[in-house]
């Protein structure tokens, strides 16, 4: 049996687990969310780069920590990928995993990032401003809000270490849920305030898995958290005394007093309080404070982040967060280019987008479709609407000739299904008269114009629109 | 050693053969392409679509020949793939591949979008005119004008067999190269005439090894196409047969009376030539037949065309097809929906970049960036000057604050290397008067704009730039 047939039998049209299509209608939907981001970051002076699907999985490995690493797609070499393979090596699923793939599908766009600007150095003016817009892949188990591809939009500067760019980040944030008409709280910590909290409870040594049971206390709650960090080898008492910290109220004022009390003997702590205070101050001055928070249970599991983390919550609609960034003052320098610090933030456009409808905040549908459509009436009624159809798009006028000549019902039909405003006829009488009828479909009204009045087709229609 | 350790030491900052990266004016020179070719899908009607990409390998295998199977990029399964594995499998590379991958990127738009069809049938008005610009992937060997991933820029019309869909192609494809002011060749041919073709040198069963090895003829001469065709199986005598036919010269004409006599008793070879004849007859009547030429040697590798097939050339650069495509008749029926005729074409936007910079003929950049660079004058000016943009960005000016208090040298010398216009600058002296110092980084000439009137800066910026 061939192959194709095989196939045949037993296919079934769909995407893989975890991803999706995107129809006319979600495509105007998301290019109205791009182009709101994309316009924001155009006038804070970002520039855009895009880097391929694939990288080096050398690049992509150990910079997301264990699970991050599960959750990269591995590509297969091609050729003859286990030609070489000896059988004991297929006892060790992760080893062989990397002796046959060398590459992997991008895990997000900041590590990307930093290979872009250690390999184009001597081509790029520092602090570098850019702007990034396109997907990215995760092995997640798919769930509400949680794809296995889907699009980020990023924005980092790459060589300054001046609190100025973690201030643009939440400007930038505020603009664009603003537009967007999406209620927001903007969370903050600092990943140098976890490190000293790390040391404060006695386990300086377990700072990742501290991160990340943090990191899921939102989702798992603080006991079940708590489990693991016991598991880990945190002593109870250690772990409770983390509990009040975590879940500290107050104002931001407040909160910046109570750490500089209980990490007064951790020179990392006093830092990363240091630079809250002056973020905050930064903040304030810009005029953009509003519901912008310092939150100490905030961790981001991301392995790379050193100072300021942020994350972005939707008010209205419970989706985890749509927007996260930090601050990576290594990250260049483990692809060999020390010195860098760069920070940014993530858009996640697929969360933004299920908030929007969510809230039923889009808005209406402009008809960016055909405006006309030639019924084809066939043989000498196409032959005089070809070049009718041409000197129409020259006007910037989108028009449709149907291609089959069918009964006028199934052209009409497919008018109405398509949201297409005109249907025009060109028949045997018009040809003969040298006009065009042109009928609104929704109101049922019909003119006739002469073919020399073409030109002014723009105002006709407008009066048939009344 | 840690695994980053060991990847630290041997790591070179690259992307994977045959991919690239794009910085900033490459990719003003992208969406100067990707907008031209969008815009004229609009105007003629086509709505976008995108799809995953990552395809299942089932929707993928068969649809491109043998050797585009091999050519799929497959995306390794998560978890343990390696588990179930039993030792002997390890023998047969491609068997395993299958496996251990069940996805794979996507190797064109085409295929995805027969997928799509099926998938979404019921939701879909038909004939479904649709537009679509992603990337798609191959791993094939790089060489100039071949990448590993490059963008695809399709339209298809599924669902209808008229071939005024097929001129609309023509049509689309004339205007698109007239706007980005390229100079093109467009050849055409018909599947049914190289059926028939394979029929009259009396080999109908080996339609894809002559498809094939006529493909190549244009890059390794008729005589290696020769050797293959033996190789396959087919006589000497018939392959002479082919020699004169494909090398055929005249006007389309010509061609065409010539096709008719050879052909006369074939039923589908002139079935071919009666749809090559009536799509010229429209070519001609919709007045865009310049340079479009019948081309018996086109036949183009993809297994899933049955009719007409289209591939068009840069007049002044040799580079290979950067446009092309044809109908097929079955490829949704492939998928369980038979009866569905589609015809689309393809636009390689990386093949007509290279040939726009190989001719000089992209636009003048124009200059999309920061307008104003506020430089950083410490703490009050700082403080001062962090209003003002919020201010200007409201007027949507693009506007930056260097993010350090670095010399004023560094920060002129950012300035001039991102083609920034303007220095503005807020020091003690202009707050105490309240103005902003705005500096010409061309002409060197300055003035003080009183705070007050920002609201009349572009009238200002207008009269320093005479």
């Amino acid at each position: 049996m061939q192959l194709t047939t095989i196939l045949k039998m037993s296919y079934k049209a769909s995407t893989p687990k975890g991803t999706r299509d995107f129809g006319p209608i979600e495509m105007a939907r998301r290019d109205y969310i791009f182009n709101t981001i994309r316009d924001s970051f155009k006038l804070y002076g970002y520039s855009p780069i895009e880097t391929p699907a694939m990288e080096n999985l050398s690049t992509l490995l150990g910079k997301y920590g264990e699970e991050g690493d599960r959750l990269l797609f591995k590509v297969l070499n091609s050729g003859e990928p286990f030609s070489k393979i000896a059988p004991e090596e297929l006892e060790d699923s992760n080893a062989l995993s990397l002796r046959v793939c060398e590459k992997g599908l991008r895990y997000d766009l900041t590590v990307p990032l930093a290979r872009f600007v250690v390999q184009h150095r001597n081509n790029i003016t520092f602090p570098f401003k850019r702007y990034q817009i396109q997907p990215v892949w995760r092995a997640d188990r798919p769930q509400k809000g949680r794809y296995r591809e889907f699009y980020q939009c990023d924005i980092d500067v790459i060589g300054s270490d001046s609190l100025l760019n973690e201030l643009e980040m939440v400007q930038i944030a505020q603009e664009i849920f603003k537009k967007l008409g999406v209620a927001i709280t903007i969370k903050i910590n600092n990943r140098k305030v976890l490190v000293a909290l790390s040391q404060y409870i006695g386990h300086p040594d377990k700072l990742i898995a501290i991160t990340t049971a943090i990191d899921k206390i939102e989702k798992v709650g603080f006991n079940n958290a708590k489990s693991e960090l016991v598991a880990a080898g945190i002593s109870e008492e250690g772990v409770e005394m983390l509990r009040p910290i975590l879940s500290l109220s107050g104002s931001n004022t407040q909160k910046i007093a109570f750490l500089k009390e209980i990490l007064s003997s951790s020179t990392v702590g006093l830092e990363g309080v240091s630079e809250l205070e002056e973020l905050f101050n930064l903040i304030e001055s810009a005029g953009v404070g509003e519901s912008v928070e310092i939150d100490l249970s905030l961790a981001r599991g991301l392995n790379y982040y050193t100072g300021a983390i942020f994350e972005v919550k939707a008010a209205q609609v419970e989706i985890g967060s749509i927007c996260g960034g930090g601050r990576y003052d290594n990250l260049t320098g483990i692809f060999g280019l020390p010195g860098l610090s760069g920070v940014g933030i993530s858009f996640g456009a697929d969360r933004i987008y299920d908030v929007l409808l969510a809230t039923n905040t889009f808005p209406p549908a402009t008809n960016l479709s055909t405006q006309i459509l030639f019924a084809n009436m066939g043989g000498e009624g196409v032959q005089a609407t070809l070049p009718l159809l041409s000197k129409l798009r020259s006007m910037d006028i989108t028009v449709e000739l149907f291609p089959n000549n069918d009964r006028l019902r199934k052209q009409f039909d497919y008018a109405s299904k398509r949201a297409i405003p005109y249907i025009a006829f060109v028949g045997s009488r018009e040809i003969e008269d040298g006009e065009i009828s042109l009928k609104n479909l929704k109101t049922g009204s019909e003119i006739k114009l002469p073919i020399e009045e073409l030109d002014s087709i723009k105002e006709k229609i407008e009066l048939l629109n009344l």
